[in-house]
């Protein structure tokens, strides 16, 4: 009762577990990559997205005469239930792998060479009757097969990124238009300065997030000129004239996204600037992320000791020694998503300069740190409106009451009294403790009610 | 002969240069912030953008009646001189300050006022006629007038890399085209891949150049978006109705650029995003010239004991100990460039994160990083079109050569054998030191010119 | 038949599967950050190190008498399993949490408690008889168990990769032995420059590791100081005066490592300098290993249009397409891992920096990241010492050769000639195509011999 | 009356200006490096550390019988002239410049000679009496000479910024002891935490300080290993055999620093992991000046509706529109330096992974970025510590009363009453508004003088 298989490749025989779809060249990149403890499949959308281009391949190779019905039929069906997301497990070469992404691509061709071989009733390891390279990377190269599915496994996250963006943005909307007629000093350089709105507070938190929702967009358009048909260099050298028009249009199909062809393959196969492009607008969603997570734990600083003006919902108990002490743990994370992110755009960063004449050989390392970006901003806009966003209430009257003690009022009156004359008042307020309102009104210099005018306040309500 | 004025804030009187433009704000910046040596004058599209801003400010006043007609005229001239170029040295703040740039904007408006009031036939410092802020600053606060005059400055700066970056890509598509029937070796993980030819080596350059550009203009249209109006906090407290609609118009003009005012103010007040923004296409741009750069440097490594496919043009001696040794100086400090700006990228993005509530009180560091990214791409991108990409030549013979002897040319033969016997023809290359060139016509699997076709080369001359 | 049991918290009652030994705070933590997916677990250094400081604390709180004897038996019992490696899929929070570490801590606690409280033979959630606060967090606070958790895990994962170093130091400075006297032609700037051989360019190699390997020492011995009985924020509320003492005592006896206790609890408390500084020396390692690898691939590149110089071992088929290609995977995949620490280092240093007042809210960030640095460095240094060192050969006849035709031998003729002179030997030389040794000797400066020596050369053997 | 002299050199003749010191090397590379408009002397550390490096290597070809008298006299007379500060204007070279160094090694061996020339009476360019290479260059390459320069002149910036951090830590330490008495609410996660005083706070600043001054000066050790005699790749060709050590101990009594010969030369020449380090140290110094001046502006936020514990002093009005206002501003422009230290550290990074081979040729920007955050980190700490520090003032009342009315006092109950009670007074409190001091005294749990001791808190004397 053997447990394992032999195959071949160009270094020799090794034994392949017998029920792994896999094959040899997977097990030497296993061997090879002990590295992270994370499997390929760590990152479904590059799983479906390799059988995509698979099933891809193998229709084109099928229209243009060179590849028969039967192993068409076998790849196609092979790759079905890849992209329905079986057979995953057998994805288990290291996420963090030398060469260029080969290893990942002969993970595919092999798992799809196996498991259809299956289909058409040949043991596994039958590779006279179907191959994993002549056939199943027919046409292929790594070197255009890794790209693509990247691209389309990133934009595959990355809309459900924007998905999960919008819903943040609609809970602070909602939130901007609860807290309408909250007013509030405003703070610059966390200096008092002058009155506003609660609610335009938090709509400038979804405006702001707004922005990042259309340059995500746009960088997602930016992800649709793939590479495939350029083969090794991008020269097209082993494939069919028509075979990069026909597999792009498959694939456009398949995965119901406008794919476009790059028109310089050579420039096209180099080239990963449209990951670094996306890498720094995920940059640029982090910043501004944590900005308003920051702005968060501001706002809630207290109760007593702080700015006190909201109320988070209390999602858990604070410490393990203080009772009571309830803590801003959702900005927390999504502060330290944002830190991710902005390590992982080092990374990114870093690989795309090392990328060397024909052939970037570092996107394995891109293609972990974009998706685990592209997760880990999508779940940490989920809870941050979900269990923070949605339940957050203002102290109102803490907040009027500080409005009204501001000496940042005195702004108003530039217009009327003139900047050094404010500038003096100012100073007595500061040195008397009493309140500008105070010293206006006394002063005779306005009315109550022409200073709220001026302010642009609701008028108060007597009680 | 006294050779000091004296002047009064709110902290009281301090002498200033009698002959100085600049006032008492200015003078306690230099005071405070003896950081790094360097005045805001280094960055002059700053200092005029800031003039174009007052400049602006002072028609929208005038149009809607709160600025007198002497008074704008007078101010109108001020800024005009320092438009074109005039009265720089007297920006002495330190481009590194704190205060959000308030003291980058006390500084215009004082040397604004105090050449005003000369050309009114007044003393500098008779601020009773003309004020720095009750006149000058009218309706306007640093946090709407100074992002305003980064967002112009940048803008400026870009917009000249752009040009900078189109002269460089001309060359090298000139080269592309100059070396259209070179073939050489394409490299795949710096391993010898399949032919091609040197023409679209360079061509791709030219072309992945033509792609950052579209980048850098996209990025240039979301800098168009200003906030001025909004003063303080974005709730245009101080300012008339009319103002911002007013001013937008007028700054339009004045810097010939499609100017819009952002709908959110308040949000457009705290926010930096178009600047991260920019930062990241900048950091794309620095990618992938440095990653041109490493490539000419290993195409052009030897003479004896590397590439040696190119050689580079010779502008300077290389070695103070090796004679006749020349290196490639002016793509490695294109390298020194591109790492400065990612650097540079690093320190917006932390700058960035760190707004806090209705302002980022860190801008002067982003426009200082973001200027010195500008300038020094543009000058490394016209000195590597002009003192070495012009004057490259192939050492054409070397590569022929090359592409004859090489292994690579086994994969031209999988359609034809397929892949596991091309293995072996491969193998066997490399075992008897013959070339697959050879072997293969020996073999008789193909002739000459039958390998030459597959391989798309042209066809060799005779020699 | 139930399956959970009905654990409460200052936020009310929550189900908890009835056989988790984790109990309420653990569960909501579970709700509250589903952002990566990776589960406590993941680090087993650092479930180990909580399960280190809850044993240390029960024995210290039982020697100072607030701990009765068989609660303390319970707790280490329960604490020494988790060190033996025994419940760690009982610590699920996520890697990326909120709190400061609060769940973690509540998640060591919740598992050792409802073991403890098994041993005693009571059932979980019987917190009245043993209690996750009261008792196993007794007389601490997350805020100082957490960070000297950290630290001990960070310290036990530092160990082992100074191993994976010093395991491939020993590969590289073999390599530097065996090929002592294989002469080749240094570069600078990649050009040829002057002779060296290869073994002093492996012994480089090893010698700029053992550097780092001293640095990470030095920094190793900084983690040694906890804080440990400083509880909520440094000031030691809550805690025995003699139990900080105590429990660094038997917390070094635990792990075997020379801990102490910091002199101002206050300032170690909110300080995560350490980690900033031991994630620059891992910036360190990456760079100069990754430089290191950069050089393997460069001096291995061809076989025909390269360098030439190396052949790294096979350990894989290169490419899917080109029959017979091997590339370099083995220091790809290290290079990756480099530009990821570096990314990681970035991570830190965001997270570091954002520290309020007096704790670091985004230290599970930073433990996070340093853990997969330091992993990752140590399965990359030992890969690369396996699968590619030790398996390296030269091609030596290639080198000699190149060192006998090489310009650069002009060189040594300066003090013998002058620079000016020997500029034009080198002109000459390079334009005539004839060797420097050729030329040196028919012009009758040196003999052959005489140059070799000048040169430092092995006499060459005839043929 | 001619303005320019002619000199030649590999590429033939070039004009200089005839009154230059600098030669026909420097002017080339004053051509082709037009990159940030920053000369040599931007940096008057390094050129004063050439000078050194140039004097040391006379001194040493002299002992060694290489160097006539009259020639080592005059070069160590021009060096000496350099050394104390003239002649820097000669130092032309763009900071930023290809050539690993070779334009800076070239522009000091140029003015070297032309000074030494002046004072024998010959005129300048008269280089067969006195020549940069033969002469002044004797027994040196780019590659030693340069990187030795570097690591003396960051040596002096480091030892010049370890002063300004000793005055810093002294203005924090005596703010320590000035506030001891002064009792205020700690806080972690931004949220009310447990009493502690204000002096322990300012005092953990110092020791933090502190802390990383250690760091700095152990790094400061390592920049004293130097390559001075390694030549061109370490080899030491063309080079005295008595040299290096002879040079290195003329460098180390010039310098008075305790400087060695690296035992490694080839592995010195290529290795930069020394600026690597001392970058990471930076990095860490500026994260932590950034996590304090983060501290203190929350600390003065208000004076309102912010924490309003700390008054800093008024350095400069806060804004050109809001009347009175002050802003952090000196906090903030150490902020600012910090990001940018950050940045240049991305930059060193970057940099010196670069490095290929036997040589780092990016070392000018290395040079640039370290000398440029020494420099800025020296006048931050500077001026934070004169500017700001010396003149903080402190709410001691305001901080007293919440002490008082905290929830956090709470926590010190946990060991008489348990925290589950402890939690639910903790409730009652923040549903009722009443302090926990009033609930815990009306309960009759302790004396208001019992909850003061257990909380360390000075006894409240009357008013």
């Amino acid at each position: 009762m053997t447990t394992t298989r032999t195959e071949a490749d160009l270094l020799g025989e090794l034994a392949v577990p017998a029920d792994a779809y896999y094959g040899v060249q997977t097990r030497r990149a296993m061997a090879n990559f002990p590295i992270s403890g994370l499997p390929l499949s760590t990152h479904p959308e590059l799983v479906v997205a390799l059988a995509r281009v698979k099933h891809a391949a193998a229709l084109a190779n099928h229209d243009v005469g060179l590849l028969s019905g039967d192993k068409t039929a076998a790849i196609v069906a092979a790759c079905e239930e890849i992209e329905s997301g079986r057979l995953h497990e057998q994805f288990t070469v290291d996420v963090i792998q030398g060469g260029a992404g080969t290893s990942s691509n002969m993970n595919v061709n092999e798992v799809v060479t196996n498991r259809a071989l299956e289909l058409l009733g040949r043991p596994r390891g039958d590779y006279a009757r179907l191959h994993p390279i002549d056939d199943v990377n027919l046409g292929q190269s790594t070197n255009d097969v890794y790209p693509t599915a990247v691209k389309l496994a990133v934009h595959a996250a990355a809309t459900e990124l924007l998905d999960a963006m919008a819903e943040l943005r609609g809970a602070l909307a909602a939130k901007g238009r609860e807290f309408t007629d909250v007013v509030k000093i405003g703070r610059t350089q966390l200096q008092d300065a002058v009155p506003m709105t609660l609610g335009r507070e938090f709509t400038a938190f979804a405006v702001t997030l707004g922005e990042d929702e259309q340059r995500l967009a746009e960088a997602l358009t930016l992800l649709t000129e793939i590479n495939l048909g350029g083969t090794a260099i991008g020269t097209g050298l082993n494939a069919h004239p028509d075979y990069a028009r026909l597999a792009c249009e498959h694939l456009a199909r398949l995965t119901g996204t406008p794919l476009v062809t790059a028109t310089d393959l050579v420039e096209a196969t180099a080239d990963v600037g449209v990951f670094v492009q996306l890498s720094g607008v995920l940059k640029r969603v982090a910043v501004k992320l944590s900005k308003t997570c920051n702005d968060l734990r501001l706002l809630s600083s207290g109760p007593q000791a702080g700015f006190n003006e909201l109320r988070l919902p209390k999602v858990q108990a604070g410490s393990s020694i203080m009772p009571g002490k309830v803590n801003p743990v959702i900005p927390e994370v999504v502060n330290q998503i944002a830190f991710e992110v902005i390590g992982n755009d080092t990374t990114v960063t870093l690989a795309a300069e090392a990328g060397q004449l024909q052939l970037n050989a570092f996107e394995p390392i891109i293609a972990h740190s974009l998706l685990k970006s592209l997760h880990h901003l999508r779940t940490g806009a989920q809870t941050l409106a979900r269990r923070c966003i949605t339940g957050i209430t203002a102290n109102t009257e803490h907040l009027r009451r500080q409005v009204r003690e501001s000496i940042g009022l005195v702004t108003a009156l530039n217009p009327v009294i003139g900047y050094e004359a404010a500038s003096a008042l100012a100073k007595q307020a500061s040195a008397t403790g009493r309140s500008i309102h105070e010293l206006v009104v006394d002063a005779g210099l306005l009315t109550s009610e022409q200073l709220d005018t001026l302010l642009g306040l609701p008028a108060t309500t007597p009680g």
